[in-house]
């Protein structure tokens, strides 16, 4: 006993010169401490008793599992491998000092007791997240208690939060209770106008896992290319990848949804149909209409959203032998529950330029029973698999193309809003679908970035900036601020509110790939994790963004610390001198 | 001469082999091969003369100098080491593969001589950087030509981007001329409103000299920090940077001007007063007015363009110790003849927050008188150290505070314009003024990006995207095409179009730093580069962006194999299928 009491003054002695070593390091333009621990998103309730103890985490600390069958779910115990290694060497140093009081008398922090009730329920939609968190001031051990393994996972994450320096502190009579907002929480990564190495998918993972993020949407396979070896359909990557080893083969799917289900990331594939699918037209060219036809010919109707042309043909047999194939292939490979089938952006013409589509139409056919002949062979296969398909909102709202209802079961199927804001998502819910909502016009981190499309004299403009946004459809640039301000319900009668699963910000790659893709997307998606976490309002009902700058400031820089290349949003002048970035005068 | 051309043979054989691992591994979706060769920026001159022919490079390539008296300028010596060494490893493999015949009869080619007439022409203004290169059909020796060697240099990045594959590939028959049409062709980093580490510096300096721009503007202190370590004045850095960690000692000077030399790209220094100067004040409280208050006090005058006040008071004769002694660091810290003064956005409300200034102001003195007293107490001091001062247009054109044309001597004052496009650029030249032009309409690469004061209420909007550019105040984002497309001397009569030295793009820090200085640059400040090198036309007059958009996205993707982050301009699909993502269909 004696030597641990030795050993702890040892410890706040070194504490104590380490702490006036940062002092020093942040010296003459640090105005401020804070007696704030920055934990990202905000939990719903943590507090931390004053008189704001703290206490050193002890060097042989380690974290325990209590669960009723004495067993760990595997990717518990990774996910608690991980976490150990991070709480003892990240020492983060904060860019606000925390302000705190160092009591010598108080035990260094030696274990945490994880207690999870329900340790085998599976990553799916609508598990339960919640999690407690108790740090006591008087005693070794902090506990943490949650129903699940990913309510675990999500403790985890905010005990990494809550400590700093170096030595380690932990801070004392802290109790978090916290459980999200919203069950869906994801980011679109679209690898397939430009192609994402393994590393750089694993690592957006590992940030939403951060970031609390729960479902990574990935959208595979597009007109431009089609990277995803399926066993079944292996013609599909050989011919439609950009390059042989620009591909997802079996084992990096493999790889990639561990990676997922270790960090609490549910890995959601899109395979869109049957729009966006050109680059299915080099293994199977006669199942693809109007595929590598300039997308926006003269005189006549465009072809394609975006350049990149080719649909799937509804009226070819042969297009629902494929189909199958890749449909059983992708659900093989993606356990998850949920299968994104696309079917956004079915362009008239591009159909029209097909002999038997012609004929179909001459012969009193319409496109939309040509959008339902496709839905219907397509969907109540995916239904049959077990899964419950998302598609893009064009199938039922768009103008041009669209099916009935009655042929997408309410049961079965999600919509994906996009397109007008609220507006769509009250159609949505108020039709009786459950709605995930990526509006354009505050969740497509891409927009605001000109315009991709190539020999565009509108750029060549020598009397001011460019009109419209600087050309890009969607501008102008999605800021942190207008996402974390978005309400996803907003204007929704309170039952059609709870038909909102929750939200998904995109970063569609015509102008990204991996050398940009943490920049795009972080800090701005962790602006969508604490409004859909734990809300964007403050106890009062005031929205917080304000408050929340700072603390974004700061959850940034820690994320950079763990090796995401998140951008900044202010000077650091900013972060030391706060409320002096304001609009308005702080109070 | 047997074994030589036994060995030329296998060599032969190893490049017949190579090629066609290289034609299988970008296989299916590529559709074109081109018999153009990409050197970014364009060449004036570049002749490539059919059945474009090409060799490989031999093993023992090297690089020989035949100057008149047998020595080397020690820069070029150091940048020929480094293109050896490139030229020997890089292996860049085109995304779209070039046609090329390979014929055996040619020899391998075995050096590059390189002829300069006049070795020892400092990097200055207007320094003669032409150069001839010559890589004959029927010869083992190419030859490079330039009267300095700066223009060496950058026949040494032209030769290095003419060569490519596994093993490596010369073309031969080729034949270029060049030389710029601007001399001074920039990058302005500021480093205070968020620091740099040296190193992204010195890659930004890298990618510069790939791209033949050859002025690195660095803006170094402004009110947020001030992270030059200056040894006549410590205090500044000392009280003034972020941290002690984050400051530019003389050594890291020294080492960024010799490896700015070295590439061939001279290091401005930008210290900006007197606005700007916020950091001054944790030194030197006494000469700022306004340090530290809130920039946009409701109800009465603004501040400061920005958080972060701070003006020099130029009635007070401290201000000018304190100056004199930054002016005398500063240039002898960077040897550079051009010294960038600042004197932009002087906002009368911070000076009036001062007793003295408020009197003089009472007792019948101008604004304008003010800021005359500043430059007539500095400009003749910094003139005397021998240099030309560039200063900010504002010193001359702002509206609210200026001095009269008649203390800034036109052989001694070059005036750098950002408002107003073309207008301002013609202002000051047709004022008998040398031009810098950095439109912000065109060339500023933060714009497009929100803004980053706090507490901004106008992101909270459910009912649509935000309005004024995402609250940009310089928004949209600038594309590449809009910097591509800038005529930096469009209006101008050919007398005044002379007083033009050139352009430079700017990247404010506000909300930028190491994490993203690559993405934030690159390929934009290409676009740049070539419009200033070589235009923005093609032979018969008509802008040539169409053409430039497939080599823009070739040079990213070099940019990105020789380690620069440049974002993604189109997906790689539209390179693949040249013309096919145009907004017009092609020919």
């Amino acid at each position: 006993m004696r030597i641990q009491s030795t050993l702890s003054s040892l410890l706040l002695l070194l504490l104590y010169l380490s702490t006036n070593v940062i002092a020093t390091h942040h010296k003459s333009v640090t105005k401020t401490v804070t007696t704030t621990i920055n934990v990202w998103p905000k939990p719903r309730i943590l507090t931390w008793a004053p008189p704001h103890q703290s206490t050193l985490l002890h060097p042989s600390f380690t974290i325990t599992t209590a669960t009723i069958n004495h067993q760990t779910n595997t990717h518990l115990a990774a996910a608690i491998n991980r976490y150990i290694n991070l709480i003892k060497t990240e020492h983060h140093h904060p860019l606000v000092p925390i302000a705190t009081n160092l009591t010598k008398n108080l035990p260094p922090l030696s274990t945490l007791t994880i207690t999870v009730t329900n340790p085998y329920a599976p990553l799916h939609h609508g598990v339960d997240e919640s999690y407690t968190l108790s740090i006591p001031s008087n005693a070794s051990m902090a506990t943490l208690t949650a129903p699940t393994a990913w309510g675990a996972m999500r403790g985890l994450e905010t005990f990494l939060q809550l400590v700093w320096g170096t030595p380690t502190c932990v801070p004392v009579g802290v109790y978090v209770w916290d459980a999200p907002l919203f069950a869906h929480r994801g980011v679109i990564l679209d690898t397939a106008r430009n192609y994402y190495p393994v590393k750089d998918i694993m690592r957006t993972i590992e940030a939403m896992s951060m970031n609390k993020v729960n479902v990574f949407h990935w959208h595979i396979t597009d007109s431009q290319s089609f990277p995803l070896v399926l066993p079944s359909e292996p013609g599909l990557a050989d011919k439609g990848a950009y390059n042989s080893d620009m591909v997802y083969s079996p084992e990096d799917v493999r790889k990639i949804v561990e990676f997922g289900l270790d960090h609490g990331v549910r890995v959601l594939p899109e395979i869109d149909s049957p729009g966006h699918t050109g680059s299915w037209a080099l293994a199977y060219p006669e199942i693809v209409t109007c595929a590598d036809m300039f997308w926006f010919p003269p005189g006549s109707e465009i072809l394609a959203a975006e350049p990149g042309t080719g649909h799937l043909n509804p009226l070819n047999p042969k297009t629902y032998q494929v189909m199958k194939n890749v449909i059983r292939d992708a659900t093989t490979l993606f356990p998850e529950p949920f299968y994104h089938a696309g079917a956004d952006e079915v362009v008239p013409g591009c159909w029209k330029t097909d002999p038997t589509i012609q004929n179909y139409l001459t012969n009193g056919g319409t496109l939309n029973q040509i959008l339902e002949t496709f839905i219907n062979n397509t969907l109540p296969y995916i239904m049959s698999l077990n899964r419950t398909v998302v598609y893009w909102e064009d199938v039922l709202l768009s103008e041009t193309v669209h099916v009935s209802s009655s042929i997408l079961p309410k049961e079965n199927v999600i919509l994906q809003t996009w397109n007008n804001g609220h507006e769509n998502t009250k159609r949505i819910v108020s039709s009786g679908y459950r709605a995930i909502v990526s509006s354009a016009d505050f969740y497509y981190l891409d927009c605001g970035h000109g315009d991709f499309v190539g020999n565009n004299s509108a750029y060549d403009n020598q009397t001011g900036s460019d009109a419209n946004n600087g050309g890009s459809w969607c501008g102008p640039f999605k800021t942190w601020q207008t996402i974390y301000n978005y309400d996803i319900t907003f204007g929704l009668l309170e039952e059609e509110a709870k038909l909102v699963l929750g939200g998904e910000v995109a970063l569609w790659s015509e102008q990204a790939d991996g050398t940009v893709v943490d920049s795009r997307i972080w800090p701005r998606a962790s602006a969508m994790a604490e409004t859909l976490w734990s809300g964007n309002r403050d106890e009062t009902g005031k929205k917080r963004y304000a408050e929340a700058t700072d603390r974004l400031n700061e959850w940034r820089s820690r994320m950079v610390s763990r090796g995401i290349g998140a951008e900044p949003i202010q000077p650091l002048w900013c972060v030391r001198n706060p409320g002096m970035c304001n609009t308005l005068q702080p109070l």
